[in-house]
């Protein structure tokens, strides 16, 4: 059995879908005045010598986003959403990203070589520039990566008659690099999106929009006199290295393709290593979608591949591939309305995907991507570039491109405590995550709803899980403070502040305790409280017979009963990490705050219009509801949800300072006394925490703290403290506290 | 107000009770041939330069017990059980404790002195030889040490007119001391137990058993010429510090009181500093009492000592105690069946005591305490030594003393997986108290049902949950091992066999994957199980419409389900620390085999004798029962509980191998192949584990695991594996766990 009729005989069964993606999307960056930005590559993005998520391409302002391998082009389009997230709010804030392939009105001089520090990119760069021009070169485009499955080769090759996997493999991928070469038109025909040249790319203007110019021959192409045959692997390589060493080709690299074979550096590993993937780079930039690139558009193109497969290969190799590419050119500079000439044979292509659908059982949606195709053979204005001259102005489509981009950035920004494509996870993991890709750290989540992250830089593996449980606290801590008695037991062992009190396992006991706590205010309470079940407070000190009362619920609850001193004051949260005090946090009960004209559930809406108020803690705050809870707290201030207050006047809503419940955050880290923070800091330090949460209620915070009188006492220790919280507030600068944690993780590339 | 009636004026509620206590319990090892033994200390018992809890008094053989301070009587007993039983476990298995104060039949040559490293200690001793006689030395009793609460003389020192606390506690404490000299022949005639000594003992024998050798002349005391004054604390220190001068005393310790005032080394120290506690030294070890003291002694003596401050001071002290001394002398001589003479004035003590427990209404406990002390006080062979008259054998108490030693020999060895007193917590934690105990570390626990334990030596603290929750594992590895889907991931990563399978999220995606696993064994789980739920396991490979069913119920359990291979073979557990497999674990399900003779009922019941088999995971194997489960898998081998197996017939009682169930456990690390012990130490590593429960599926152990093949596969890893069940095995000779542990937390004392 040779490549030909493979899959025909292949079971239906076979996991003819099973494939890995990686996607590359390249953008230049752009200023308010709508020219290609000036500036440097930001500087938030790291490293460019290693950062596996964003690189410059070209040009300094061309960005190049990569995603990891994916197993899925879902997975793909998801995590290239959060690096294109991440690279928007990197970037100036008033920058944005050119949304077409053609770059717009630019001036040689205004297109900066990239400024890598590895000195042969850059002249590599230098020469590119000189043999093909510095604007043909910002060009954009995206390429796709696509490797067919491991259980998917296995079988084939098992049913084939070949001997060796690797041969099998390589011939495999030859073949589809082969039938794309020679189906590419198709291609072009329903993707290409670079219909028009801006005034001054090219020497003599066109006299019609066209499909697809950097799929024609004024696109990014070899000279003339490069002839790369793809009929054999062996052939191929030799050809490619002959032209290297004449110097007609600078690197194997610069042999452009629309396809081109992946895996090892160097093409002749190929032979005796395998292809481990290809590389599709004819797709240009779709700039309706924010990514470039559409779901659809992704899926297609895999059916499509599998569809090249159920093909046979041309007899030919070479000679078919250049009538191909002549067919391309012709459909690529066609207008875009125009039907597609007699000898595109569409049929072949479209019978072949309806056999895949078909002979393999996909599920529905394959059926539909197969009859948008057929729609968009059938009316050329169905396609990108059909499409597309709509919204032509002039000869130009700047004007669509500076409002997509806008649009696009007004996106980036619009939720910048989430990363997009991930907002069911924590926050403050989507907080970690964009630091991570930010910096150019490897991120792969090994459990998405335990927010479990696996982060790592060459050798150095890091996980997380929850934003801050790291290898950098040790295991029985945290343990420590995950138990109140054991925290306390240790604090005060450490001669810190904490509620003075005592555990009782019987009422007898407990009463004889009361001279002790008679004039004290007091909360009497079981050890274990479920949702605060079982719980009094005396704040003025108990009488014997209430005290009694209160032990006699609380042992209602459990066997053991706490009797602790009640502490008056304000609460405020302490963020602690590696030994340092890094924000402070208060939490206010749910509120509003009269105006004189809006009624109290008006001025409810108008609080809630907060963009970082939203529901389920997947915002850093939450909306503020007006249900029984708040209206019995209302009534007992004698308001009603009418009740129009007088301006400045305030109306509780909640008893509970819970953000969870619709509190306000308030960042006052600058206002707090050092004397505080270094107590957090210490008290963090003697239970020997990394990260640390530290509660203290302090009863007067304009006193200082200090060792013969902390004013204040510690409530409770946190082992995961929460960190968006102190990031996005209601009030206040907010704290990056993620960054932080990532620098701490990787101190070799974050100073 | 001075010291007299301070507590009468004190009001009801005041923390009468708050105390804490100490407890120093001195005994004699024996051999099997009821003589003193020779063998040098014990060594499991590690250093003796710095063990807080058991040492050597006087000789090397005589041990002392030491509890750290406790917060009440019952703690200190408790604390003093664990101790005695770790005293017990690591003596020779034959030797044990002499029950009783007076030495038995013993010859100078004997008794060596303690092979102290401390060179000063070991000069003290010759010199006390020398001067009282080593045999004299060899008398052994109980210290019990009392320490007033801090509450309870902070409200004392309030309602007093002192201006300093700390003269207000000296002369408080001073009182006690006082007071405890003058009505110390109260407790002798209760509590004496030295009534006889044993052939050899004395130059002359006594001519009637007497109340206590130990308190009367005969006993413990200075040379007649020493008096030190208790009038008042400045003149105490001063005449000790005298005598230490003159050198009629070799160190301010020889000073020899029934109370001694504690709390600082150098007695100069308490007029700056203040007297922290008291030190009674009067009592005799009660034979009848595992402990040598009871609960109700202790509680009596508290009580007493309460009454001791509501009776008022003498007029003149150091005549009082001369007198007073004279009529301890005279007691302790006494028969003990004779009544006490009418100058001991029981009255006194007896309504103060009353006193104290009506003024601030103590519970029935104490009230009946009292009334059995007042039986005591009109029935002389109720106190202790009236009950040991009974037990004389010619002149002698050896009898007893060999009866008793043997009976609390057999006791502390009764169930050597235990730590007695603390039965309610886990073995493991147990095991690890004791090895704790054993070599000298402290040990606090911080909380009983969390299984937190404080561990300490000099600075270096170490926290342990759960046996092996340390600081020696990072946070995030637990978590890594606690997620399933997370440790395969880091597992396969690293190259380690783990179950092949996929996770999947929608049914159509799963059914496409039928053609991967179509001729495999494999199971179908929803993700997160609950108690099995929603498991289908297909042995043989599944058909689609099986496949399709088992999905079905697997999705209408999660909306995660994995379909993983399912492997065949034994299940063993390899416990791993710190980077080697330390003991290899099989479990068997409950079973029995046939001896011909009788039921299975019966097989049941004698199996179930087996001293390791209990309840509740409170002894290494579970009692088997025979429920419906059982009697189920019984019926579907074709038996009844009264079907009689052959010899050798094997009749299985349980589907599952678990331990809780009945399960047994077999000890195989001496014949595991060492590559499977490697690969289960790498497989930690690579997750970066320091303790690991590795699970493993062996399908033939005689096989051993190479790179290539690695034989098995790993179904879990255990981020809190069980100790002790790798310790006491149902079979083979079981592996010491919880001692690593100990000596890898602290390298610094045991190598």
């Amino acid at each position: 059995m040779n490549m030909n009729h493979l899959l025909q005989q292949a079971p239906k069964n076979l996991p003819i879908l099973q494939a890995r993606f990686g996607l590359e999307r390249e953008s230049l960056r752009m200023n308010t005045k709508h020219r290609i930005a000036q500036t440097a590559h930001p500087e938030k993005l790291g490293s460019r010598e290693f950062h596996p998520y964003i690189q410059t391409d070209y040009s300094e302002s061309q960005l190049e986003l990569i995603t990891p391998v994916s197993i899925s082009t879902k997975e793909a389009r998801r995590v290239l959403g959060a690096i294109t997230d991440v690279a928007y709010r990197s970037m100036n804030p008033d920058e944005y990203l050119w949304p077409l392939s053609m770059p717009p009105q630019a001036r040689e001089d205004e297109i900066r070589i990239a400024q890598l520090e590895n000195d042969y990119e850059y002249r590599y760069r230098q020469g590119l520039g000189q043999r093909y021009g510095k604007l043909l070169q910002s060009m954009s485009g995206i390429h796709y990566n696509l490797e067919l499955g491991a259980d998917l080769i296995t079988q084939l090759f098992e049913a084939s008659n070949y001997d060796s996997q690797i041969a099998f493999t390589n011939d495999l991928y030859l073949k589809l690099a082969q039938q794309f070469l020679r189906y590419r038109w198709f291609l072009t025909y329903l993707y290409g999106a670079s219909v028009v040249a801006e005034k001054g790319f090219l020497q003599e203007e066109l006299a019609h929009p066209v499909r697809s110019l950097r799929n024609s021959s004024y696109g990014y192409v070899n000279s003339s006199d490069i002839h790369v045959s793809f009929a054999d692997l062996e052939t191929y390589v030799q050809d490619i290295e002959h032209y290297v060493k004449t110097g007609q080709l600078s690197a194997e690299k610069e042999f452009y393709s629309a396809v081109r074979l992946r895996g090892h550096k160097h093409n002749r590993d190929y032979l005796t290593k395998g292809i481990r993937y290809l590389e599709f780079r004819c797709f240009d930039l779709n700039p309706f979608d924010f990514l470039a690139i559409s779901q659809e558009t992704l899926d297609t193109v895999h059916l499509f591949a599998l569809a090249l497969l159920w093909i046979d290969r041309p007899e030919n190799v070479d000679d078919t591939l250049l009538t191909a590419a002549r067919l391309n050119n012709q459909i690529a500079l066609s207008h875009p309305l125009t039907p597609l000439p007699e000898e595109a044979d569409t049929q072949t292509i479209l019978d072949a995907m309806q056999a895949v659908v078909s002979h393999f059982q996909l599920d529905e949606t394959y059926q539909e991507l197969l009859e948008t195709v057929k729609q968009q053979v059938a009316h050329p204005q169905l396609t990108l570039s059909g499409q597309l001259v709509d919204r032509l102005e002039g000869h130009s489509l700047e004007d669509l491109g500076r409002k997509q981009g806008i649009n696009f950035h007004e996106y980036a920004w619009s939720a910048p405590y989430a990363l997009k494509g991930y907002e069911n996870m924590e926050l403050s993991t989507q907080m970690l995550m964009f630091d991570a890709l930010q910096k150019g750290i490897n991120l792969e989540i090994l459990d998405e709803e335990d927010q479990f992250l696996k982060l790592w830089h060459k050798d150095h593996v890091e996980y997380v899980k929850n934003g801050n449980m790291t290898s950098k606290d040790n295991y029985v801590v945290p343990l420590a403070m995950a138990n109140k008695t054991v925290t306390k037991k240790i604090l005060a062992t450490a001669g810190f502040p904490v509620p003075a009190g005592a555990e009782f396992s019987s009422k007898t006991e407990a009463l004889r305790y009361y001279g002790q706590i008679e004039k004290s205010a007091i909360v009497v309470k079981p050890k274990s409280t479920n949702f605060g079940l079982g719980i009094s407070i005396f704040q003025d000190g108990a009488s014997l017979e209430d005290y009694e009362k209160a032990l006699d619920i609380a042992f209602a609850e459990d066997t053991q009963v706490l009797v602790e001193e009640f502490i008056a004051g304000t609460e405020y949260r302490f963020f602690v990490l590696d030994g340092k005090c890094e924000a402070v946090l208060l939490r206010v009960a749910a509120n509003v705050v009269g105006d004189g004209i809006h009624t109290i559930a008006e001025l409810v809406d108008i609080k809630n219009q907060d963009p970082l108020r939203g529901r389920d803690h997947r915002s850093p705050l939450e909306i503020i509801q007006l249900g029984d809870i708040e209206k019995l707290m209302l009534n007992q201030q004698g308001y009603q949800p009418d009740t129009v207050l007088e301006a400045g006047q305030k109306a509780e809503l909640r008893g509970n300072s819970n953000i969870s419940t619709g509190g306000d955050s308030i960042d006052v880290t600058d206002q707090m006394d050092e004397s505080y923070k270094q107590l957090a800091a210490d008290m963090a330090k003697a239970i020997g925490a990394w990260t640390c949460g530290v509660d203290l209620i302090i009863p007067d915070s304009s006193l200082p703290s200090t060792k013969d009188d902390p004013n204040c006492t510690c409530i409770e220790l946190n082992f995961n403290p929460s960190m968006y919280m102190h990031t996005y507030c209601y009030q206040g600068p907010g704290q990056e506290l993620t960054p932080k944690i990532i620098a701490k993780l990787f101190p070799e590339i974050i100073s």
